[in-house]
């Protein structure tokens, strides 16, 4: 039987920094290390080569009758820089205060050694489980999974052999509070780029007569928002699911008050649109963001320039049921509506993702064709949570995006049990990242008991 | 006599870049070399330390009764990086089709040789002139004359004795049609600074809550125009002198259309406030302009974060009567009334300067109790220039600010007699900087002639 600490430590040894390519062979070492430990397994791996770093896509197999789960994961993970930021080094891992210290230990590492410890305990008590799997493990989710749409393209119907797909790649607020994740938002990503004089202007001189580019963005970008924070863009809201009462409850459940997130954030008030709180609208409401204005003279005192360029760099997140073509082309042909003569426009497109709502049964807003897989799982879920953490889940939905499970839902008809097992105070993509060990061990529990309850549940 | 290209070749040798402390033995070098053509024009010449670069104070003065003329200058210059784009040694004056290039050739080392190669010969053929002269020139033009308050403190009384100034630190729209200049515009210059969560944030798990500062800055600074292109700060136009029609009729003399102005700029559109055409919006309009701005992400493509923090660099130049200290406090109380609760906003105040504002004689808004001493000064120049260059010269309000020539007025009772003598094809502050020898020539005659008329005018 596998054991989940020790793997998980041998599992971060290799260095699988996806975005640089000097990390080719940690990315090697991490993706034959995982394809042998699901080899152990029993499952029959296939490499698929793919334009970068190829994805791990593995099977067990058995009777068509069986319940046919999906896993998704990733065997990459974010560089480390900065280095000295670390109080250990981040490929060497540590234990310390009941916390595995590591680049990758959170973010998708621990995750995944949770997932295949818990079915390398269920196979050794069962080896004869009546239960199809699936796995899909990639090796650009921290790239942005460039390589899925082709992957996909190639291997979709076999992927939707499967009734759904099990993702542990969002979080939950501390090791005993569970998230179940009901959504993800998408991503509208562009930047506005504005062009006034062909070059810099003494402001003495020519000030007066030319629309500064500055000016022009600002008067631009400020007129996307309402007064009220709202985003001002003609049929920005118009397909935005509403926020259920079910929803509003779980939300109360979750350790985490208005006053102690203002804190964390040390703002001086909230700025929440549409009567949203300000945990409800990091949630449930979608955002017209600026990421990153520049344009003109930088550095220290003053330089009386009229500059020639200007820049905004602008995401949107998106909720269900927003449709991210629909609203980039809103946002575009408003941009374009409102920009004055004087300057010169171009967009940078930067791409875009759909928003991913799954609800659990029972609900008002549950589909009314929700296979009965699904809901039992959801059902299994909860039910393990409850017994292994003491605490039921809170179902809630997340702001952040994974663009790829929006795929699997459109492109193999996937649906997503997402199980939280980040916390906050685990540093993601930053220095000293960690995973708690006490999570850890509750969660291999669980999900032990999910992966029983679903193989023998039909 | 002075020859004059040879002189001007000399003074240029002497690399005096004020703001670089490297350059310390080309400051003093031009300073000992303007200190000895004042000599060999019989001026006795103090060197007046400060705590950065000395001023150069000289006096001929003979009977109380002559005319008393001031004469202002400055031996500093830029700094000639990038060096590689000078076509020859910038510090190494080059004759090339009737110009001579380096730095400091037009900007102020020509003019300052034009006066006093004027001067020496006059004195040469009347070694008696009955003409009282004190010249000031200064070391710290080119990084905004720091000391001149100081100067000012000690020797205001002792300038106060010269009836008005001549100064030649201003532009002419080419060789031949020469400008004379009646307004500098002032100054207002500050740093808007917002602050809104403590570090940046993650815009998928934070985005709706928080007031983006990047938003906050552009929706603040976008309400500060109007539609129209105007200002929108209360009490911003109150004390705004008007145009009038003899300044719009003199302007039609310039030689330059509104198209071709905006084919130099190579704008789309041009965008100038209050009814003026973009050729008045630049000299008798005042502006708030953008200099820069910036905050959060500033590299290649997209990074999904919600900056903690932004900036806009704002300078306002301003008309008479217009008082900086008014119009500071203004704008300073309309973005602190405009700033949400949602961030932490804080000022740089870069300092403030006033418009300067002389009127020829005859003109609906010559002031009344302007000195007779200046009136005739005026009408010297106009005639000496209309007989050397072919041209009468244009009397324009200029857009730019010589902060120090509205501290003379203020301090010492001086007004300011400006003869332009760039051109916009000279490159001041940038590379091949040059001084048309044609130019140089012409006005030099007319200098002699319009210090002989001041001296035998009284």
């Amino acid at each position: 039987m596998l054991n989940p600490i020790e793997t998980l430590k041998e599992y971060i040894r290799f260095p699988s920094v996806s975005t640089d390519p000097a990390y080719a062979e940690g990315m090697r070492g991490a993706r034959e290390f995982a394809t042998g430990l699901l080899e152990d397994l029993g499952f029959k791996v296939e490499v698929i080569e793919t334009d970068l770093h190829p994805v791990l896509l593995a099977e067990r197999i058995g009777s068509p009758d069986w319940p046919h789960i999906a896993i998704y994961g990733h065997y990459d993970v974010q560089p480390a820089d900065p280095f000295a930021l670390w109080t250990d080094a981040p490929f060497e891992p540590t234990e310390r205060n009941g916390r595995l210290y590591g680049r990758g230990t959170a973010d998708n590492k621990g995750p995944t050694i949770v997932h295949m410890a818990a079915l390398s305990r269920v196979l050794a008590e069962h080896p004869d489980l009546p239960l199809n799997i699936t796995y899909v493990i990639e090796g650009e989710e921290e790239i942005g999974s460039p390589s899925m749409p082709k992957f996909f393209d190639r291997y979709a119907e076999r992927l939707s052999q499967a009734d759904f797909m099990l993702v542990s790649d969002t979080g939950s607020p501390n090791t005993e509070q569970i998230v179940i994740t009901t959504a993800l938002r998408g991503l509208v990503d562009f930047e506005i780029k504005l062009r006034g004089p062909k070059g810099d202007l003494h402001s003495g001189i020519h000030g007066g007569a030319v629309y500064n580019p500055l000016q022009a963005l600002m008067e631009i970008c400020a007129s996307l928002h309402n007064p009220d924070g709202s985003v001002n863009v003609p049929g920005f809201y118009d397909d935005v699911v509403p926020v259920l009462d079910w929803e509003r409850e779980e939300l109360k459940r979750y350790p985490e008050t208005v006053e102690s997130y203002r804190a964390m954030l040390d703002v001086p008030a909230f700025f929440p649109a549409n009567g949203l709180s300000p945990l409800e609208a990091v949630r449930f409401g979608p955002t017209l963001e600026f990421n990153g204005i520049g344009g003109g003279y930088q550095g220290e005192g003053s330089k009386t320039v009229i500059p020639s360029q200007a820049f905004a760099k602008i995401t949107c997140r998106l909720v269900a049921d927003q449709d991210p073509v629909k609203i980039r082309q809103q946002i575009f042909a408003t941009i374009q509506e409102r920009c004055p003569a004087g300057v010169t426009l171009t967009f940078r497109d930067g791409g875009i993702a759909e928003a991913y709502l799954a609800v659990p049964p029972g609900r008002p807003n549950t589909p009314a064709d929700q296979p009965e897989s699904l809901a039992r799982a959801f059902k299994a879920a909860e039910v393990a949570i409850a017994d292994q953490f003491g605490k039921a889940p809170i179902y809630l939905r997340e702001g952040g995006s994974i663009p790829v499970i929006a795929d699997f839902k459109k492109r193999a008809g996937l649906d997503a049990l997402m199980i939280g097992l980040f916390t906050p105070v685990d540093n993601l993509h930053a220095p000293d990242e960690s995973f708690s060990l006490e999570l850890m061990k509750n969660a291999i529990a669980a999900f032990e008991q999910i992966i029983k309850d679903i193989a023998h549940g039909k």
